[in-house]
């Protein structure tokens, strides 16, 4: 089996906060919203039904896991959860903390204007947050 | 328990082709995408990580299944899978099949345009086969 090797755009826009079982957890650079982005550690994936069944569950677990960590940290009205892969194929589930003030709300957010960077203090904060929610 | 009561807005706009263990799946009166929704029939649930470990699971083997019938019927280029409800609260995951030449591809279809209904005939056929596919 080849070794699983990340998509450059996903390299490149987001940031490893933690590897679990399955997924890499990772957090998108963009900071309009507090995103979320699971890949799973898995070669040629595309879509969720091409994981063998004990990998969804787990992909299901890890992204209730995301999920909730992100709502007790933001206090999100809503949750957005989304496999979408129109543009990048490699099989990512996107976890995002929406609010009723937010960007494109209560719209989607991909392919909505142009992403915003985080503060880097600002960044490195949340990760450490998020960090602590997902483990504890 | 409160009996399950379907949100008047996805009533409205799609139809019940499916009932199965956990989810009414039901198909989206708008014709420009092969739209499924799937509603689990559980009482005030608004997010995934509501629902009991058990019902998370059948919710994504629910999902798997019209996953791959949609992907069967209709050879889409990519099955977009997402459980958003910053409008309709009631918790309800969409499974779109999508195409390289469809409206707003590769962007999402959420919020996009407006709905075009489908011919009866066609709607009819489609159901039939959509029914078949998930029941083989």
């Amino acid at each position: 089996m080849d070794a699983f090797k990340l998509d450059h755009r996903l390299a490149n826009d987001s940031i490893s906060i933690l590897k679990t079982g399955l997924c890499d957890f990772r957090l998108s650079r963009d900071c309009r919203w507090p995103w979320l982005i699971l890949v799973p550690q898995r070669t040629d994936i595309t879509e969720i039904f091409e994981l063998t069944p004990l990998d969804q569950v787990m992909l299901t677990f890890e992204t209730e896991l995301a999920s909730t960590a992100l709502k007790k940290v933001t206090g999100a009205t809503k949750i957005n959860v989304a496999a979408i892969g129109n543009i990048v194929r490699q099989l990512h589930v996107h976890v995002v903390a929406r609010f009723e003030d937010d960007p494109n709300w209560p719209g989607p957010i991909w392919g909505y204007g142009k992403p915003e960077a985080y503060e880097d203090a600002k960044r490195d904060q949340f990760i450490k947050t998020m960090r602590e929610a997902l483990s504890s």
